[in-house]
């Protein structure tokens, strides 16, 4: 979901707090149909509408899909798409509800999800400073993918597999909440700036630290990873004194490292060695 | 939403009772985008998904909307698609809540609703042999606005109206849901198409007498009427003993009329008078 607001839409009906969510993917403007398998295609875009889910700790519930696929397709290559979705939703124990099926020129998966929240959501806005800004997983992977595709080149497997198989952190989202988790936000647009969205919708100042980024293997350049979007991981504002990093990575087989940090202001810097360095240029988004 | 189940995906979360639908517009494929200006193309899209909900009798709470919109388009054609959306949402009270927007070249807007269920929920399987069928408004007009563009004529007024600006019939789906309703479908595909559905649904036979079809002031022929698409009024199927017509047109100002009749057994007849008459060829559905 875009705009300035959270990941989510947050709701209250009856005595239910839910939240939802939608994610629009179409095709050649998201991702070239040849990068992907159609069901890596199902897959990926709901996965991303999932991670709105994980980026407010939501419980995902139900999925929505509409597919417009060229009237020229077997039907089995729609089925395909629909196992994609339907397997991101099973990852997360959500079940895909209902849908709408058209025919059209373009492939466009739009996915909608509608989750339920716990005690209490976590808001890009809650931030505060002194937190420690931390991130899942490791970055840099889809971005390579990209980078790799738009040279003419093959990415390797596990950047490739970053790319078409993003995992959405619910469990994880979920934890983080549970130890206290000040504000959080799923990488959509890139560490760098996702970054600029908690800092705003906090009013505070964020500085990351390049030489403390977590690389994925087919990662190299920092710089590069912190403009990598669609990395789907998160990002966390945690108190100063959370140290259960360990404990974290021993239950999920996933980093948890501290990126930065949180404090009076506004703004996001980038700090290489300590000293305040130009942010990269460019996004290295598909156009 | 398409599927042969029901208009709503319905489900129970913790004490509350929800139904959930998304329906997904794509420019020159559900409407040359000639036809309608932007506003009309928003609203439109909303009252479809919004119709899902009435056909349940569920009371819309939320709308999200995911929009793909030309890069360049001006910033204003954007809002007057979410105006548009914003409008249908006003109609019956319930709220724009979030959204996606990306750029692409191809103009989508899909709709993804939630409503809460009342008492119960009124599905397309309820009806029981010796109902009545009924049908809410006028039919034709949207079919004729259809015949005329494809013809290269302009539609007139009140046919274009009831093509660009269908109202979800939420208010009279809960009316006749507290009158008995055994079962209701929004008419999208049109009236004969869409009572093959009820037929289907609820494993009984429908027939449909066409010297009954009420029709719109700028349709002329029945049997065209009872395959114009995309209608959203309502098809009802009520007990037997059901006469209070004259009370729902005194409070909606709306027709409602008895069409047909439900009888044991399967698939769908239309009469004229009291012959079974070969359907009408085809379907005039916009390619």
């Amino acid at each position: 979901m875009s705009g300035a607001g959270d990941d989510c839409a947050l709701l209250e009906i009856g005595a239910e707090r839910l939240a939802l969510s939608i994610d629009l993917s179409v095709g050649d403007v998201h991702f070239r149909v040849s990068w992907l398998d159609y069901r890596e295609i199902g897959y990926r875009a709901a996965a991303a509408s999932l991670s709105d889910l994980a980026a407010v700790a939501a419980t995902p519930v139900a999925l929505l899909v509409s597919l417009a696929a060229s009237p020229e397709w077997p039907e089995d290559r729609t089925a395909e798409v629909m196992e994609g979705v339907g397997e991101a939703a099973a990852s997360v124990n959500a079940q895909v509800v209902g849908g709408d099926l058209v025919r059209g020129d373009r492939l466009i998966v739009d996915v909608a999800v509608l989750g339920r929240l716990g005690d209490r959501p976590v808001l890009r806005s809650g931030a505060v400073p002194g937190d420690g800004l931390w991130v899942t997983g490791r970055l840099g992977g889809p971005g390579e993918a990209l980078r790799a595709w738009l040279a003419g080149e093959t990415p390797d497997d596990a950047a490739r597999e970053r790319f078409a198989r993003p995992a959405p952190r619910v469990a994880p989202g979920e934890w983080l909440r549970d130890r206290g988790a000040h504000a959080m936000i799923d990488l959509s647009d890139g560490l760098w700036p996702d970054t600029h969205h908690i800092a705003a919708a906090s009013t505070v100042a964020c500085s990351l630290e390049l030489e403390r980024i977590p690389l994925h293997a087919s990662a190299t350049d920092a710089r590069a990873a912190v403009v990598s979007g669609e990395e789907y991981e998160l990002l966390v504002a945690l108190p100063e004194e959370f140290n259960h990093a360990a404990e974290f990575t021993g239950r999920f087989g996933l980093d948890l490292t501290r990126v930065g940090t949180v404090a009076a202001g506004s703004g996001a810097t980038l700090l290489a060695d300590g000293v305040a360095v130009d942010p990269p240029v460019g996004f290295r988004h598909f156009k």
